[in-house]
């Protein structure tokens, strides 16, 4: 089976256009086949006060009200997604960016009210993801560009979390590449004590994770991502990477971040 | 050669959003492969206008700005065009939002300075439509929507008219397909008098246009979207219909509008 990386990047490198360049530029130069997955930034905080618009909290979670999915469809399906393949193809890689709704690349159900009204936010079911379609562009060798948004098939668009969607495309196109998922964020990697970046756990298997969380040795913000990660693995994923996006390459040749199998 | 229809709305048929999911349901309708363009609406003035943006104009031209680009990457790319695109997907049409840059569909060059600086704008050149892609798309039955905006290929987004995209797009696909070039305005086809919607013409020939201009039954407003018309069927299009965007299926059956060929 071929090879295909799906590489998510979050807001922190969104945020800063120096370092979205330059690792644009890195990612281009990865071999093979490549979808890229990226998060919001502060960039739509941004959009939204200025536009007046208040972010909306619920027990922590940020609600989706008909204003908001607007405004995330403006900054992530427009601006941000527009900017990065706009780069990508000066970096010489010929990306197409794309939501949910495009192609019926991501076709979601809005989540079901069940105390908490999140709002229009979207959940992929199974088979949500059009593999047929991704296939179709990168053997025509193009790079898609994914925009944490969805569309529930009913003539809405809906928001659903990037990492969300790095994984259940990594799932669905395991059935027809050997997938390596990599979740750039801002730290290293997994580290074993949180306040120190050289302690980055190099590997971790699952038996390996069971004894981090039993000792503590893992932080709570962390045990999701490793949740999602495992699960992943579990649904046909090779290898899931966690680490820093200025590192793609020695992620990728594992020599730096967190790896996950 | 297989029929192809590039239909052209504007913005009155955007701000409106009951007559807009009525045109895009008798849209899907029209038989064969069909490209859709649109324009922007208020909608980009208004989400201007709430940002605390204001547009500039020179010489009774729209400026964009760096903020201007950014406000119509945004609106154009990201709010109105996958507006668009989830609604054909309810509609029962497999449609696929793009910009100019996504697949390198379209390629222009940053206006140059002479006497007015227009900011980004982009003009096509030769060859700056990607229509390998759009034949790829439309052969696996996906429609193309697409939103007025090109890149330079340099990693920056650029403004582009979207009569001129629907234009040039129409005349890049005429090598493959008996195009038809639909562009759908606020008023039934081009009128003997500007205050008489019954007045339509219901065809102007070249030498036509040359008698109507020559006696002023043509208004000012009206020539260069005719002269645009009778460069594209020049250049291969087989015919250019202006008209009503609640009447596209008489439009195409020859019903309603005016025709030019």
């Amino acid at each position: 089976m071929k090879q295909l990386f799906v590489v998510k990047i979050g807001g922190h490198v969104i945020d800063d256009p120096q370092r979205l360049r330059q690792f644009l530029y890195d990612f281009v130069g990865l071999p093979g086949h490549k979808i890229l997955v990226h998060g919001g930034g502060k960039i739509a905080t941004e959009t939204g006060k200025r536009m007046g618009l208040e972010s909306v909290y619920v027990a922590g979670r940020r609600v989706t009200d008909a204003d908001t999915l607007r405004l995330v469809t403006m900054v992530y399906g427009g601006l941000v997604n527009k900017e990065i393949v706009a780069l990508l193809q000066a970096a010489g890689a010929n990306a197409i960016g794309l939501t949910g709704a495009d192609g019926n690349l991501m076709k979601a159900v809005k989540r079901p009210v069940a105390g908490i009204d999140y709002g229009y936010v979207g959940d992929i079911q199974q088979g949500g993801v059009n593999t047929g379609l991704l296939s179709v562009l990168t053997e025509n060798n193009m790079l898609p560009v994914l925009a944490p948004l969805t569309h529930d098939g009913e003539g809405s668009m809906l928001n659903t979390n990037a990492d969300t969607i790095a994984q259940e495309v990594a799932v669905a196109m395991s059935s027809a590449y050997q997938v390596q998922l990599i979740y750039c964020f801002e730290k290293q990697g997994v580290l074993r004590d949180p306040e120190d970046e050289t302690s980055v756990i190099p590997d971790i298997r699952k038996d390996d994770f069971k004894r981090l969380k039993i000792a503590g040795a893992i932080t709570n913000g962390m045990i999701p991502k490793l949740d999602n990660a495992f699960a992943a693995i579990s649904a046909g994923v090779q290898q899931v990477i966690i680490g820093q996006a200025n590192e793609i390459r020695a992620l990728i040749a594992g020599e730096a971040g967190t790896k996950i199998y």
